[in-house]
């Protein structure tokens, strides 16, 4: 049932191929000194850099540039960030990229007047900043992570082995504008491009698989996965296919925006085993959830078969008459591996670079979390990821 | 395909039964004179009127009151709110009852400081406001408009037989806040309970039948009716069910908080003819939409044909195997007539009051839009009126 909640989510979107001349309505809203954050470079080569730094030119910014944001943001990184935007006295701080790139904008936002060790305050014991916190702005280039509309912010500890997300209950953390235009998606290669597909259907398993079958979210969370598989298939055939790609793009906003999450119970086991794999070796964030779903779905779904089988029905549109509960749910697992092997997803977390040696690792880097069917212990999930092995 | 827009809705949900409270959160944001809105005084037989006052007393709220907003609240209404909201010289408006509430606060937000006729300027002209617009609160006590999540607002001219619809592009338009408690909507009467409902399903309605059939916001569009066919079916026999009840009026709010109509093109022809239906017989408005929709969806089928085979199978259920595609569509529609008589919807506009001498009347009272399908033209919203008689 709906429990007590609530919900806001001031973000303003601006979405389609015209959306990034809203810049122009945007940033005289703050501050003179501008940071802007990006990856490895990409924008440079598809001319996103500098029509970006034109918008900041044209309003008079004082800009200082954080580039090299890594697809895993290292606290390393986000200690260089702050000395940068301490010294730059920063106003407001520009993420221009991908998940990474505006989850690293948000740990920034939050820790260049904390006084303390960001990590510790933030990634050990999750507080609250009680702190300024300087407002982020986004231009979207990479699709997956709903970071563009949510308050969440995932740092790699790399000598401590950890991965950790923190999603704020601040909703002044979340960006004040974030540009969505689907054309910017469109450079990146296929293997990301799918990664991010992965990301986006993982997101919504991970708040539908928890709770019982009335809950109107459950009923949103189904339309995006379906309207996700459409145009995920359309896509992985023709990554320049405009619709698809913008229809892609939308549902992975609304897939981690804490809409479909509201009032109910989630998950997240998915992403705390594959966010493991990523602390371990370091490979794409949507595929080590897509190289550990599958053995933790079939071992957890004996725990939430209604479920289960409500998925295989309204996803994969799997008929149920004369089949067994179990048959019914199995048959809708068969259709989602089918689905993910059409992308050409990772399907085990070897061709990611783990193996047996790591398995001690690997829980040790996994969260225990209360699971939405299941709680798992230690040896359930060193199990779940011998499972994950080619 | 999805077009270019924007999304912006920075209204504060707060969710349950537990929800009342938060105006000890919010109240403080707000200047020290508040105006009180409410309708025919239900909110004082069942307590929520006293809760309100007392936590307004505890903020140190200098408040001054317009209470009887009526159903369809008009024009005259808003002039006499406009005199007592100057004279109170109010800082903060706070609504409390259902849509015809909040749309009055919301017109009155844009009115008290508006130099013009707001008629003219608003309903009329369909301007803008570039005066000073005071912050409005919702605290809801009946479901179905989605009023408490945008910024709509409808006003009915009496003397010129215009129920007209703003719906205004200035997000701070927007409730601050809302108070959704689904308990506070248990002591409606069953007719008022099922005209909401509807009222849900046709904001739906009006935004899925149009456009073609890749966009996500039409497979959310799928989810919330059929959640709300689910927990209209239970609500309809037990109105005490809270799971239901709470289900229903968090459905209402997406339905009406412009995600469903992002990046297409809507219809919203049954609202045309079904205010125009109200502003001649100031029949209950979820029920003049009831009493129009089948014949005017049985008129627009074939032109959207596709559309409408869809909502039989992904909304109703239908099994398209061995049917034409007008088969199965109006398969669909037959099974939404079972379910709105189930219910125990108006059928015909008869019962509302209307007759055939009313034709004309009701013609000139019908604003034509481009529509989803179909631009009607005068002789064919007669037919359908005709056709809409029992």
């Amino acid at each position: 049932m709906l429990g007590n909640f609530s919900y806001c989510n001031p973000t303003k979107l601006y979405f389609g191929e015209d959306s990034l001349q809203y810049l122009n309505a945007e940033l005289p809203k703050y501050g003179k000194n501008v940071v802007l954050i990006y990856g490895g470079g990409s924008i440079k080569k598809n001319g996103i850099y500098d029509d970006v730094v034109a918008y900041l030119e044209a309003a008079g910014k004082n800009v200082a540039e954080i580039p090299g944001v890594m697809p895993n943001p290292t606290l390393d990184k986000l200690y260089e960030g702050i000395k940068i935007a301490r010294a730059h006295k920063a106003d407001f701080l520009l993420a221009v990229g991908g998940g990474s790139v505006c989850d690293y904008a948000k740990a920034l936002a939050v820790s260049v007047h904390c006084k303390e060790d960001p990590w510790d305050k933030y990634y050990l014991r999750f507080e609250e900043p009680d702190c300024e916190i300087l407002p982020v702005g986004c231009v979207l280039t990479m699709v997956g992570t709903g970071s563009e509309m949510n308050a969440g912010a995932v740092i790699t500890n790399t000598a401590a082995r950890l991965k950790i997300g923190h999603v704020f209950a601040d909703e002044s953390i979340m960006p004040r504008f974030s540009i969505l235009n689907p054309k910017f998606t469109m450079t990146l290669p296929h293997y990301q491009m799918v990664a991010g597909i992965y990301d986006i259907f993982s997101h919504i398993c991970e708040q539908y698989f928890s709770g019982d079958d009335d809950n109107t979210s459950d009923y949103i969370s189904e339309a995006l996965l379906r309207s996700l598989i459409h145009s995920s298939r359309i896509a992985n055939k023709d990554p320049q296919d405009y619709e698809a790609r913008s229809n892609i793009m939308w549902t992975a906003t609304w897939a981690l925006n804490t809409l479909i999450s509201r009032g109910k119970s989630t998950d997240w086991m998915v992403h705390m085993l594959g966010q493991a794999v990523g602390a371990c070796t370091d490979a794409t964030h949507g595929m080590t959830l897509a190289a550990v779903s599958l053995p933790y779905y079939r071992y957890i779904m004996p725990y939430g078969l209604h479920r289960f089988k409500r998925f295989a029905v309204n996803v994969w549109g799997i008929d149920p008459a004369g089949k067994t509960d179990e048959e019914t749910a199995l048959e809708g697992l068969k259709a989602m591996e089918a689905w993910m092997r059409e992308l050409g997803l990772a399907m085990d977390i070897s061709v990611l670079g783990a193996n047996e040696d790591m398995l001690e690792q690997l829980a040790d880097a996994t969260r225990l979390l209360p699971g939405g069917y299941k709680a798992l212990t230690r040896d359930e999930v060193i199990r779940i990821f011998k499972e994950s092995l080619a």
